[in-house]
Order: structure tokens, then C-alpha cells, then sequence
């Protein structure tokens, strides 16, 4: 298989690149690919007055998929921003909350076979009012989760979105070792 | 906001739809948005000679990233071919395995925020050797990983595949629940 040429298809938030190659026997094949600056997913947890930790979700229209998802609260990096500049600025933006600790959860690639888009995983806690606007383009409401109900629906299926799964599985092992 | 027209960009494995918003002032907004036909991730586990869970992972070259990562047998699902069907053929394309018993997981979208790719996760048990030929643009080595490090690497962050992350912990739950 031969590389013949590159190209950018479109230039937005991300952008998608398009390579062609030539097969063994004359064909050409062309392969997409997704080229984007990274995003980070926030764990934001509190301790609610009953003594269980409960986490800060998000209910979000998500027009890719024509549907409202419930999810960790997440964003997209601003092309040199720092990491953890990004993980303040979003919670910020889609909670209302700033987190005096952030502590680093891993990385994840979100879907490798087409796109280079990394996320940064952060615990967020000791949480204080301090919002920013959002985005033009969000539709978010702000839902208080038990973090042990979200474990359960990460590990059988009722949380389907991929990041909060290993976010929430991820947050709950890293505050049962700090115990 | 005010929605203005759609195209389709690119065309390929998956498309590439961007849609014109105007604002109220007046200026033009783009959202690209990935249309997907959905994957299937599976979780190939079977149990070695000194009675040791091993799970098959491949160590795949993805151009998308320029690198080499370990992550579980996956691959995209034809326009309208059946889940289980497609679990099956790429089982036996990327490690040349067919499964007796096919337990669903449940299923995660994998990129919401710009993806409406739908994720079909799958345990799959009672292997035996029954290989179909790779795609043509695949790298691909299969290796052997002890089910219970893949679980601590999958939560302390040594495993950087979202989706793989997720089958990973949902199918070790899976079997604990079943001893």
C-alpha cells in the first residue's frame, strides 16, 4: 500500500484529514482521520450532607447523536492551552464549580481507529461557586449523582458513554486507596 | 441559533456531516459531526494452563495516532450488518479465534461530542481456532494478558484505550458475578 496524498477535508473545533493511498493491485483506498487538540473529563465529587459522595453529571444534548446522554462534565482543549488550565476553565463553564484539587485520573485515547483525540481524566474536589458562561452551542443541565449508583451503572451497562465509565471507575478506586 | 444548511464532507468507512448555524449577530457557525455505522469491542478470554484468566489483546499500529497501542479486538460494523454477526467476523479476522458464547457488556458511544459511533461491547468465551483474513490496512499482533493486571492497569492507567478500559472492568465483573 503506496501513500499518493493528503488532505484537509474540513477545519473547525477538529480537523479531518483525508489520505489516500494506492493498493497492490492499482485501486486507490482513501482513510480518514480525525486530527484534535485533546479534551479533559472531570470527576467533580462532594460530600453531600448525608455523608455520601455524590458527583456532578451532566444531562447534555449532544447533536451527533440527536439524543440527550447523562455524562461526566468534559471539553475540548483550546489549541496550546494547558491541561489543567482546560480541566478549570470547563468545570467552570459546565458546572458552576472551580476545584481547589485536581488530581490526575490517566489518560485516555477516545477512539483511536479514526482520531488522535486524547483526554485527561481529573478528580475535581474541594469545589467552591465560581462559574463562567458556556459555550454557544451547549444545552446542559447539572444533575448530583451517588458515586457508589454510578459505579453500578458504569460496570452493567446504564452509563453508556465511555469516558465517564473509566472516569467514574477510576475516581472510585482512587478514593478508596486514599482511605 | 439559527440552522442554516448541511453538507456531507467526506464519505468513506464513516462520514463527515457539517452543519451551518447563523448566530443572532449575524455570523456563521460550523459543527462537524461524525456519522458512524457503530463498532463492536470484544473481550476474548480464555483460561490458560495453570488456571489463569488470559484475555487476547492486540498490539495495533493506528495511523490515526502514528503509534502502537494495546487495546482489544475491535472493529467497525458494515452498514447493515447484524452486531452479533460482526462480533464474530472481526473476533476471527484480528486474533483468528471464533467464540462459542458471545455475552453481551452493553454498549458506550465512544466521542458523543462529535461521534454518533455506537460501541457493542462482548465477552467472548469458549474459543477455538477458526481464522478470516485481516483488512488491508491492518497492523496487527496479538498478545496473551493475564486478566487481573489488565484490571489494574486498566484502572491506575497503564491501559490508554477508553473502549478497553471499559470491557476490560465490565467483563471482569461479569465473570466474578457468574462464580
Amino acid at each position: 500500500m503506496e501513500f499518493s496524498q493528503s488532505r484537509i477535508v474540513w477545519d473547525g473545533k477538529w480537523r479531518v484529514r483525508v489520505d489516500t493511498f494506492r493498493l497492490a493491485d492499482g485501486r486507490l483506498y482513501e482513510r480518514g482521520a480525525i486530527e484534535h487538540p485533546g479534551a479533559v473529563v472531570l470527576v467533580p465529587v462532594m460530600m453531600a450532607e448525608d455523608g455520601v459522595r455524590a458527583v456532578l453529571m451532566l444531562r447534555q444534548y449532544r447533536p451527533a447523536l440527536g439524543a440527550s446522554i447523562l455524562e461526566l462534565p468534559a471539553g475540548t482543549r483550546e489549541s496550546d492551552e494547558p491541561w489543567l488550565t482546560c480541566a478549570q476553565r470547563e468545570l467552570r463553564e459546565e458546572t458552576g464549580f472551580r476545584a481547589a484539587e485536581m488530581s490526575p485520573l490517566g489518560e485516555v485515547w477516545a477512539a483511536p481507529g479514526l482520531s488522535n483525540e486524547r483526554m485527561a481524566i481529573y478528580l475535581a474536589t474541594s469545589l467552591t461557586a465560581d462559574p463562567l458562561p458556556m459555550d454557544v452551542d451547549e444545552q446542559i443541565a447539572v444533575e448530583s449523582w451517588p458515586l457508589d449508583e454510578l459505579v453500578a451503572m458504569a460496570v452493567d451497562g446504564r452509563l453508556e458513554d465511555a469516558k465517564s465509565v473509566v472516569g467514574i471507575l477510576r475516581a472510585a478506586r482512587h478514593l478508596a486507596a486514599a482511605e
